[in-house]
């Protein structure tokens, strides 16, 4: 791929400072740039992308003075983005079904699809249009996956899950599995029968080696547009909402409601049956153990206002001292009392 | 599946109030209950239930007065389990060892096993009668499985380990990876062969994308009983007792020995060499850092009784008040002296 | 196999003491060790050795009396390691490409290697002399894997991603899954392509269920030696330096830069862009949230130096009784102030 900065300007409705025919090969970040790639930057990066090797910047319309040759956009990383898709386009796969894959009776495959070796599909599967599945994946008896959908290799998808359209799944990931439910009877644990679902939406994104349990009854779900990153557990009858993001080794006990556009950073857990209201934003590690209302930002364990917890670490910080204070403190009061029985 | 009421109460041995010959054909939890379902409900949940949709509801013998179809049970959970098991039955699989399926020399296989595509078994696997085995599962040398066991897609289990009989195990699962063992001499890591193996008695379940270590020498070992939930880490050498719950994301290190009746909450971690006594409890997110009594239960990091655990945080909660009081203490404790020393 | 006390003497360049001719079969751990067996043993576990079943046990240079047939040498861990390879060899594969290995075109495979059933290979894939590759594993287009290179079952190595020579890829990991990189327009996520790559150097070791982020440009990197255990997350773009142990459910976020010889125990979490320099340890649960200094020994969360955390966690102890004597000495400040007001 080659491109004019003038043409580049152009797809990224930008405008340009510096030889307008500068020939542009490659799109990456500052530290790999070389000299006939562009990046982007932004404050407090400036700076190093100025010192860099990149033949060009994608640099933000406010920025006046940048002793390179660069294109300047109202949204740096969205322009950037753009053209990473151009400059590398997905791999292309062969729309077939590969001879080795194993479909089941009563399954529909929708049209322009791709399904790599050694996938399995069990019985009543329905996969839409433009679909891909890469190898060593299962999908059970009864699963419905949407159109444009791409899951990778080494997936297990267990029966009547139901995946929405454009949801992109990466390896390992395993979307249905039993719900940790048993009944305690003189200290042994009976299996309680897990025969709900997992439902996701549309534009999800499932990361690797995630597993999401099917519910009790009814339906474990992940609304449309949240994205869960690696490692993440939901387990069953957790219901998470729209455009959420979970980053990777967060833990949601069973039966937790979640409302739209909540952010976990990493290694949050949620105690089981509790109302997460919209927006709220948890930092990492956080420890949740009781309902958070809405447009809450929580940090800490147990978990709490962002600005409490702050304030409580401030605290502990100037415990030590306050022990050593307080001896001092103790001491003089013992002479003022010693003085005064004088 | 349909069933009347009174054939349903004869089921789960309770009492009906209301119309005995109502037909019910599903069974759920309450939310998702419409007019053809029985659910259950125990206390604070009544009241939700007798507002639901279902037809009838399962309910605890000492509640008097409901104002629905119900039936009376001494263990409404229990009942509940039984008709989902009725209503729900497990999938069929075909009760046969696929054409696609890898069987090395020596391979003994019970009566009645269901081995699925593209499954593979090395040289002297041994698989006990009715036995199921899913897709792109990977069975290492010399691995013995016992009856009724059931293992799901793409889990891996390593030379030489043994799965007992009824055992679950869910997909991504693995079994037998070598453990984390190195000599480091001047700077460099040098792995310790892992020759052991691991051993899951009868009636254990592993989570989806569990991994257990092999031993470094002899066995790591979970015993009967016991549940492990998903994306949870046992090290080489840990021998975990009968009926315990490792919750979702707790990792055990090497050579921990825990007991029997022991429950870890979510995102638990215990540091390796500890003896842990039957019947302890951890709560979410606790950190072990040393030899736990039988029958202790235990909270945060470093995890101590939770009893002295919730004074601690509750003084937490009081120290920035503190800080303030302190600070006028010290003033008045100054104006004092100054009076004194006039 | 069987060697006698003189022979194993000679291969751990190690001195006898009691009969030399002492038949042994068999190398285990102290609590294993039948009457034909050799251990070893170090402070403080001499005493249970000596207790032991074992015919005899290696134990240091300067253990002066020991009443058992003994081998003494100067590192009795390293000692016992080669005699654990001797006695028991890696398990042996058939040097051949599996009838069922789908090979993509332009594949070029190395001297020697073993291919076992059902992995797959895409095209332009490259793997080393000697290397081998276990059922179910994926590799992706234009992956590059060296010599002498171990990858257990049901692995994904995505495309462009590079393994090094002498590397050990436990079951179930994933390398080179999406980056969670998403830009956020009017609450919702667009996923920001992630065209960079993996590269595993040589002599890491990768754990089970592990998962690695390729980059969003360029390469998420493992240095050469460094060893990293189950279930551990690296973001995006992270670098780990050589020789470094990243124990089990450890996650590091996006961009993260660490040096050589860093250690991070258990459930540790690192936020991202941070620097972290050569030779640091983490205790277990550390949460990292700004750059560490070369050296550094850290605990806790937010992570501080663990002299600083033992003493918080000293004085958080005595919190509560501080609490107390507190609301002692306002009452004593009270007496001594209505005293002099009278």
């Amino acid at each position: 791929m080659k491109k004019t900065l003038k043409e580049i300007a152009e797809l990224v409705d930008g405008t340009i400072s510096g030889e307008e025919n500068l020939m542009i090969t490659g799109v990456t970040n500052i530290e790999d740039a070389g000299p006939n790639d562009i990046t982007f930057a932004v404050a407090p990066h400036l700076e190093k992308a100025l010192a860099s090797r990149a033949a060009a910047v994608i640099i933000p319309s406010n920025v006046t003075k940048f002793a390179k040759p660069a294109i300047r956009v109202d949204h740096p990383r969205m322009a950037f983005t753009k053209l990473l898709e151009l400059f590398t386009p997905p791999l292309t796969v062969k729309r077939e079904v590969h001879e080795s894959v194993i479909v089941g009776n009563h399954v529909k495959l929708g049209e322009n699809v791709a399904i790599l070796p050694y996938a399995v599909l069990a019985d009543d599967v329905v996969i839409g249009d433009n679909t891909v599945i890469y190898p060593h994946t299962y999908i059970g008896q009864g699963v419905v996956v949407g159109s444009d959908t791409l899951i990778h290799s080494n997936v297990a998808i267990r029966e009547f899950c139901r995946i929405g359209s454009r949801v992109v799944v990466q390896s390992g990931a395993v979307i249905g599995s039993d719900g940790f439910g048993f009944i305690t009877m003189q200290g042994r644990h009976h299996k309680v029968p897990q025969v709900g679902n997992v439902v996701i939406e549309d534009d999800a994104e499932i990361g690797a080696n995630v597993t999401i349990d099917r519910a009790t009854t009814g339906s474990t779900i992940v609304r449309a547009g949240t994205k869960i990153d690696n490692l993440v557990h939901l387990a069953h009858n957790v219901v998470i909402g729209e455009n959420c993001f979970l980053v990777a080794q967060t833990g949601i006990a069973g039966s937790v409601q979640i409302g739209n556009n909540v952010t976990f950073a990493g290694q949050c857990g949620s105690a089981g049956h509790l109302l997460i209201g919209d927006n709220c934003v948890f930092a990492a590690k956080s420890g949740i153990i009781s309902d958070v209302p809405a447009g809450s930002f929580y940090a800490g364990f147990p978990a709490r206002p962002h600005k409490e917890w702050l304030r409580g670490e401030a605290a502990l910080h100037k415990l030590p001292g306050l022990l050593k204070k307080f001896r001092d403190l103790e001491k003089r009061l013992e002479q003022v009392e010693e003085k005064n029985n004088q």
